[in-house]
Formats: structure tokens, sequence, C-alpha cells
């Protein structure tokens, strides 16, 4: 069972977060749970940092950030213990969460669970603080990145041999698409590991992206379900594993984004290696590359156009990392900063053709030029201006007909955190 | 070097200790800096536990509150970074501080200093947070008590063999009496280790009892001092050691009290086992007995009467842990819970009589009975009702002439915690 930070937010929460604990406990399952750190604590954390340090120190960084989960741990096993029952807290190195030496976003390299084991053949219930590990190098506290308890408990999960994950969060499951914006929006019962790191890649925030492909890796099944009400959620597991072939439909879900920044280099010249100089050059000041396109105009005299996608809050950085370039690999940088981008997702688009196409006719009826595409058997995405994502959503939801009769409505305000 | 929780408060003030630890490695010294939480953080954290739970559990409560001073390091690591100087944060686990299993009050029964030597063979400060360790049994986390991070200074400045323990606190030193009730009072250059362990015993809150005690036992000399001004503190050495026996003074310092509650026990049938049984039960409740004073009637009747004072807020407790016996090893329970405690304290008076008499004097003159009396060759305290305790303060400071030519005023407000 893994809490979020808007489930353990504050005492309150904590108790109804151990209640649930205790009664899955009570039911006759052992229980590993994985907390996040309360509400805003990481934020915070963060920004003590940027008042003492322009540049804070990475390993410092991680020394400062695990703290937020290890409080929720031990006030959620007070918790426990009131109820009546047995709780052990362990921070990520005592949970042997063991990973790289890349400090704020380590790779879990192995989990050795044997003190989990051991605490749970000793009745008790083990709470694990998420995001965390300690790095085999050193010994030092290594964090996972944003989101990273998502990827604790998918890891223990798997160590331990769980019979389930539960991801427990501020949404009641994976909708088919934001019901912020599409308040018809469904909420899926199965979605495939495929699908899922599409959508997770394309802006749903439900789930990290690298907890549901260490899930596919090690077969581990998630439920993804509600923390405030005892209704069933989303369950995510293999292709063909209780998912029914003959009613899948085309589409399983409408993602987007918001925060795309659009980079559009011209007159690069088109011989080998040039390419690559640009995109080391991005991936040395680490800016994450999302969709690439390149195009050598008919007339360009054999220089041509490079187009790439960015997260906008990296522009700058993005902008940084090709200026020494300019005038040699390309002669002119373009950025435009208010962009979107919203993609269909669905395994059943594989054995259709003409998904595209439809795609492409719902935004020539408002009128928009596409300007990036990056498709995956799976998968078609869209770069199209920012405040136009929201009418497209709704458009391709109600194109693709995903409001089924069964549509749950949204019955509580949604984090951002929970896009989908 | 130490730096205590009001000394690591806020951004500016981490920086400043920043600054002091890289001053001092600039001056040629390796440096093992101690911090403790800032602030009101460990308080902040009680409360939360509070709020989930009526009876924390204590194995929680340590990884609760061990977050505080893990924060501080981080924080003060990359202050440090900033400064141009490479810094290491260590957690009391990764510094070695070995404990025994008491959660919350353990003991410190080895210091592995392997991690910090090689740290500072590289060329690096080392920060390390105070107030925690780790234990042998099952390597949980354990926390030293309030004040233990001075504790933690003092037993790494033993395992590093370090020249000096320099515990930078908000007030300037150690004084012949609170600068707050005694404005002339003086600082103290020297004190020796069993001077400091009465004063800590009897009120100074300065440092804490147990750090003092372990700096005698392994010889650590410490350096009590202002973290705010660069003057010279107050150092505490072995006597003999840079004390000039000629001028010692006959006393040192007055130290007090104002939360004590006195406790009288009539009717205590006067056989063995009686007295202990009542201790015992105090014991068991956790309540630290202080002063204990019997006496047997001339006309009792073979019954006698026993008074010990506790602290005020563990009164409740006290009475709790008593009322079982009451009718049996003692028929009536009298509290007085409005009590103070002045003491004197000085070597000297080892080799001077009569000192006893002359506090008598000052109290007599002041018209005050002495409720209960503690004598050590080094101290007597006084048990008084609480009112009084400042009047009394300020006249054994006038009769024992402490205020020097050499007087050094107060120059900023002193916190609860410093008070001499």
């Amino acid at each position: 069972m893994k809490f979020g930070g808007t489930s353990v937010a504050d005492a309150a929460r904590i108790k109804r977060a151990a209640r649930r604990i205790v009664d899955k406990r009570d039911s006759g399952c052992r229980v590993v749970a994985v907390l996040s750190a309360r509400g805003a604590t990481t934020d915070e954390l963060i920004a003590m940092a940027a008042e003492v340090s322009d540049t804070p120190d990475p390993r410092e960084m991680d020394m400062l950030l695990s703290t937020g989960e290890r409080i929720s741990c031990a006030l959620c096993a007070m918790a426990i213990h009131d109820l009546g029952h047995r709780a052990i807290s362990l921070t990520g190195s005592q949970a042997g969460i063991v990973t790289d030496s890349s400090h704020t976003r380590a790779r879990i390299i192995d989990v050795r669970a044997e003190r989990i084991v051991s605490a749970l053949g000793e009745d008790h219930i083990v709470l694990v603080a998420g995001f965390q590990g300690v790095s085999t190098s050193s010994s030092d506290v290594t964090t996972l990145g944003r989101g990273g308890s998502d990827t604790t408990a998918v890891a223990l999960a798997a160590a331990v041999g769980a019979e389930v994950c539960e991801i427990y969060t501020d949404v009641p499951g994976v909708f088919t698409a934001d019901p912020r914006i599409v308040p018809r929006a469904r909420k899926l019962s199965v979605v495939s590991f495929e699908e899922m790191l599409e959508m997770a890649a394309s802006g749903a925030g439900v789930l990290q992206l690298r907890s549901v492909e260490y899930a596919r890796n090690h077969g581990v099944r998630i439920h993804c379900r509600s923390s405030f009400e005892d209704c069933p959620g989303t369950v995510i597991v293999s292709e063909g594993e209780n998912m029914d072939h003959a009613e899948r439909p085309l589409i399983t879900a409408v993602t987007h984004s918001t925060s795309e920044a659009m980079v559009t280099l011209t007159g690069v010249r088109h011989k080998p290696g040039v390419a690559a100089s640009i995109f080391e050059a991005l991936a040395e000041a680490g800016v994450d590359v999302d969709m690439i396109d390149q195009n050598v105009p008919a007339s360009g005299g054999g220089l041509a156009e490079i187009s790439f996608t960015v997260p906008r809050e990296r522009l700058r950085d993005a902008r940084a990392a090709l200026e020494p370039l300019a005038g040699g690999a390309f002669s002119e940088l373009t950025a435009y900063e208010e962009m979107g981008k919203v993609s269909i997702v669905g395994a059943g688009m594989r054995s259709h053709p003409g998904v595209a196409a439809k795609v492409f006719a719902v935004l020539a009826a408002q009128g928009l030029n596409i300007e990036m595409i990056s498709t995956s058997p799976i998968k078609i995405s869209c770069v199209i201006p920012r405040d136009h994502v929201e009418s497209v959503v709704r458009a391709l939801h109600d194109a693709f007909e995903l409001s089924g009769p069964d549509t749950i409505m949204a019955e509580q305000p949604f984090a951002t955190g929970g896009t989908l």
C-alpha cells in the first residue's frame, strides 16, 4: 500500500491512512506500506535549501529531502500502535532499497528485503519511507526523484512477492481524460502497462513513469485507487491479462500537458554528427528532450530544420546549452514558449488504421495546425498552442466516444498531481 | 564545534555558522561540527506526534525527532559549499555514534569515527547531526534526550582526539549567576568539570549534565562560547589544569531553579524496605528524584517523615505512583508545588569551613526557612519557596562577592535554556 503526500497531509489523514492499513491487516493480509512526505513538506525543504545556497549540493539535497518521508512513517507507525497493532517504520536504507549514486535522481539497483520480511514474520505492519534509498558506493542517502515513492512501492512489492501494489492517491483511479477538463470522463477499470507507460509519458500524473516500467519489468500488479473512498480504482496489468480483447476500445484515453516549450533550429548543417552535437549539448545540461522533428526543405541548400520540445521550465537551460553552437551547427534558434501537447493512447489502435486521420480531422475542425507529431504503435501525440489544449482534449474525447454509460463523475477536487 | 538550535534557527544564522566554521578551517584547524535541530523544530515534531497518538512509541519518536538535526546539517553543508569549501553531512549513524537501545534517552556506548577521520583526511569539513545515534542491537535510530547534541559533540571530540570541543550557544559563556537576575554577574573564564557538573545539576542550562560527565571521563576540554560574537567564553577543564589555586574564589557561582516541587510523606513506617518501596515506585514511573530528606521525630512513635523534590512537571506522575502505597508505607502525602532551589557551587569551599553558616545567615536575613538542604563537598543547595528564588540569588551573589571588577554585562537577551 502506497500513500501519497495528500493522503498523509495532516494528523487526521495520517490517522485515516493508519485505519486503512489496519483494516487491510485485519482482512488477513500482511502489509508493507510506503509513505510519501506530508503535503507540501518537500517543497518547503527545497525552499529552505534555496535560502542557504544558490546551487545546493545534490548529496546534501538528498540528506535534506529524505527527512520528509521519515516523518510521515514515524507518525503513521504511532497512529497504528494506537489502533492496537504492531508497526515499525523503516528508512529506505533500513528497508534495503539500494541505489546507484546519482543523487536526487538515483535508480534502484537492488532491494534487500530481509529486514522487511523478518518484521512481517514478527506480525509487524511495516512502514517504509518512500522516495529514498542508500547508495552502494558510500552508504549515503539517495532520493529517486519526484514521485519516487511510487517506484519504492513497486520495487518492494516485487521484492517481497506481493499479491498487489496498491497506490492510494487523491483521485479514484485512471480516467479516460482529466475530469477537470472533461466532466464526463470515465474511470478505467483496467489499463495495460504499455498504455499506462504512454499515458504517464504524455501527461497523466497519477503514476510515475519509472514505477510503471519497474512494474512491467517485474510483473507487479498495480491497483491505483482513492485514499478517500473505498471503491475499486484502476488495475494496471500485463496486456492480455484480464483484458477482454473483443471489447477493447480503439482508444483508451486522451492525455495532455500544458507545460511544453518548442525550439526550432534553422540552418542546421545537414551532415553526420551535427544533430548529435546538438542533442549531446542538451543532454549534458540535463535537459530532457521529448519530441524531435527534422526536415530538409527541398529548397534549403543542404540546410535542415530541427524542432524539439522540452519542459517549459527547462527552456532557459536549453537555450544556454545551445548558445555556443549558434553560427556553427545551426544558424538561428526560435523558441515557442506557450505550447501544449495532446495525446491519444490505446492498445486497440494497433489493429485499426485511420486513427491518425481522425485525429487530424478533429484538429482541423478546430482550425488548428499541428506543430509537431509523434507516434508509437499505441499513441499519437500532437504539439499545439497551449491555450487550445482543453478544447482539443474535449473534442478528441467526444470523437472517440470515450464517455461510456458507466461514467463516474468526479466527486472531489482533483490535485494537479493526479491529472488523469 | 557544536552549534545549538538558536544558532541555526534560520537561513541567515545557518550561513553565519557556516562562515564561522569556514573561518576556523581557514585558520588551519580540521573541523567536525555538530548541529542541533533548528530553533523550534523539535517542539514542532513533538506536537505532531501528540496529534496522532496519545502515547507515541519511543522507537518511532526517535525516527521522527532525528530528522531535525539532519535538516540543519544538510543546509549548513550547502552553505559551506557556497563558501568554496568541501563539506559532508553525516547522520549520527553514519558518524559512528553507537548507542544502547533506550529510545528517546539512549546512551552512547561506542564511537566508530572511521568515516569522520577519512572525510577529514580528504579535506572535508564534517557536519554531524547531533542528538542521535544508532542502536547496536537492531540498527535503529536512537536519540540521546534533550540537549543530547552537547554529548554528541563531546563524544566525537574524544573519539577524534580533538584539541578542544567548542560549544557555540546563545550566551557568551558560564556566568557567576544568571545575568537576567544578577545584572552584575561575571563571566567565568575557567570552571572545573566538578564545578560544572554541580552547576549543570543545580539549574545552569548552558551545558547538558551528561556531556560534562563524558568530557570529564574522557579528558575533553570544553570551550563554551557565544555564536553571535567572537570573544572567548568559558573553558571547562580538569581541576588543577590552568586554574590558579591561590586565586581560587571560595565560591564560583550561584545557580538556581524555579521548577521544583516538594513532596512530604508523613507517617512513614520506619523499618527496612519501606523507603526503598517508595523510591522504587517513583523510579518505575520514570520520575527523577533530586533531593531526599528523612527524619524520625523523637515523638513520632517509630514513624518517620520523608521529603523529596521532583521537577514540577512530574509531580502528577509522582502522586500517581505513590497513591497505591498510601495507608501502607506511609499515612499522608503533602505536595508543595511552587518551590525553587538555590545553590552555591565552588571547589574552593572544600578547604574553607563556614560557608554553610554564611548561606544560612543570608537566608535568615531574608526571613526565610530552608525547607530542605543538600550538600556535596563543593556545593550547598537549599529548597525555598519559588517566589523568593531571585532575591536569594542576588543576596548570595553579593554576600560571596562574586561580581568582580571585570564584570561583563549581558549584551543580548538570554534564552531560557542558557540560564547561567
